[in-house]
């Protein structure tokens, strides 16, 4: 049903961090991507909510995917989050990214982070460098 | 040994993120911290280095720590981060965090984060609201 | 033609860099608001384009004036922007803002810059702090 | 007395904003530069103080100095301000860049800047992306 090039679902096998929170991808096409996590306890900070570090690796994550999705290697060189309202245990997260800039080698991706009940729970605005070089062919190098 | 606060702490003590990541407060006083954790496999993203979204946290911890330590409840509101070189797996981060300017309730924050061999991998900059009320009640509030 | 509230309309009056630029307002309601300017051969820096700064300026008069529209004072606290695309002299810059978030009293903006052929100049997102009272009185209660 | 490169004092030749602006360059040696200017009545915004936009000018001309003045051709690509505290007319500020981080081709720059009396009225982080090429040549390339 969802669309996940063959890129994307290579790096998805290979990132330990996602799976550890199970996020998610539900869609990632080159320059668009969706990933979503259920908020654990192991994801709440020492004041009761979704840690800002979780819904960043999210937001993160979903960039990650959008710019790798077109098997062309990327790297994530800066990024900025804002934190607009707290998420807790039990919301489910869902982070779209979208290309809205490319610059040579640079691309601005904007991630979008939302609850269940469509709320904005963060914006993210992050720049990747593309290296060049098939994502495929990198993550299938590497051994188990 | 190392000064940490009663504030600092008790929010530690309640981070389940900081746990799962074993990261480890190594100072805490009003408005300056130094956190830090060991790269481990799980902390690793699809191209075999540590994950973005772990570094951040671990700035983010810090600064946290920083805005929290004086027992005055601080909330962080935006973030951005700088990725400048890689991590990888058995590096020891630790991030530092100060206060460089505040602004009625908002502190700004830059945090480096560096590696064994004193190297920069990331530097964050980062604001907190200060909420009011004491660290130490919110958390001792909430049962386990 | 375009509207423009009455805050605004004080505020631009009062604006001297805007009248230094030749900024014009060309919307401003509570949220939203969309400012334009023609590159002058004032306005390029030492490699022959216009300065980013001016560029800046522009979105920047836009936030501002889609935060104060409303009558409510508020305050720029913090800004980013990502350069997209050079502009020359002779170009009529557009820039148009809009709210993406608020938090209590603080509000995300993001504004887009393009020029006369649409395209993307600039990217930029920024905070204002509503501070309380009125636009309309705190600009007329100084003396020219 | 000061120390100014020769590809510094040939941008600065050509930057027709820093002349509007007033800017005396200080100092500019690769990697490092200050920047400074007095707040006049042109510079002030609808509410009576210094502009945002003319306080980020500055901060971004000294970035440009500091990245250009080896003599290494360089643009701007990503920026972000702190406005800490207000300025106002009759403020001398002063701006200072320093390199922070560089990752290939890219280079992260901090810039503080101050009142006379001391005070931190801003402070700024940015990139600039090295081209290549000769900031002099380019600029004596170009007829008046």
């Amino acid at each position: 049903m969802s669309e996940v090039t063959p890129a994307s679902a290579a790096m998805h096998q290979r990132d330990q961090v996602a799976k550890g929170l199970q996020i998610e991808i539900d869609r990632a096409v080159a320059g668009e991507a969706t990933a979503s996590l259920t908020v654990t306890l192991e994801m709440t900070n020492g004041l009761g909510t979704c840690h800002g570090g979780i819904i960043f690796s999210l937001a993160d994550t979903a960039m990650g995917h959008a710019s790798n999705a077109g098997d062309a290697r990327s790297l994530a060189t800066t990024a900025s989050i804002e934190w607009v309202a707290a998420a807790k245990q039990g919301d489910r997260l869902t982070a779209t990214s979208r290309t809205v800039a490319t610059r040579g080698r640079n691309t601005v991706h904007d991630v979008d982070v939302v609850n269940d009940a469509g709320e904005t729970i963060a914006i993210f605005r992050g720049q990747t460098l593309t290296l060049g070089g098939s994502v495929v062919d990198a993550v299938g190098d590497r051994p188990e």
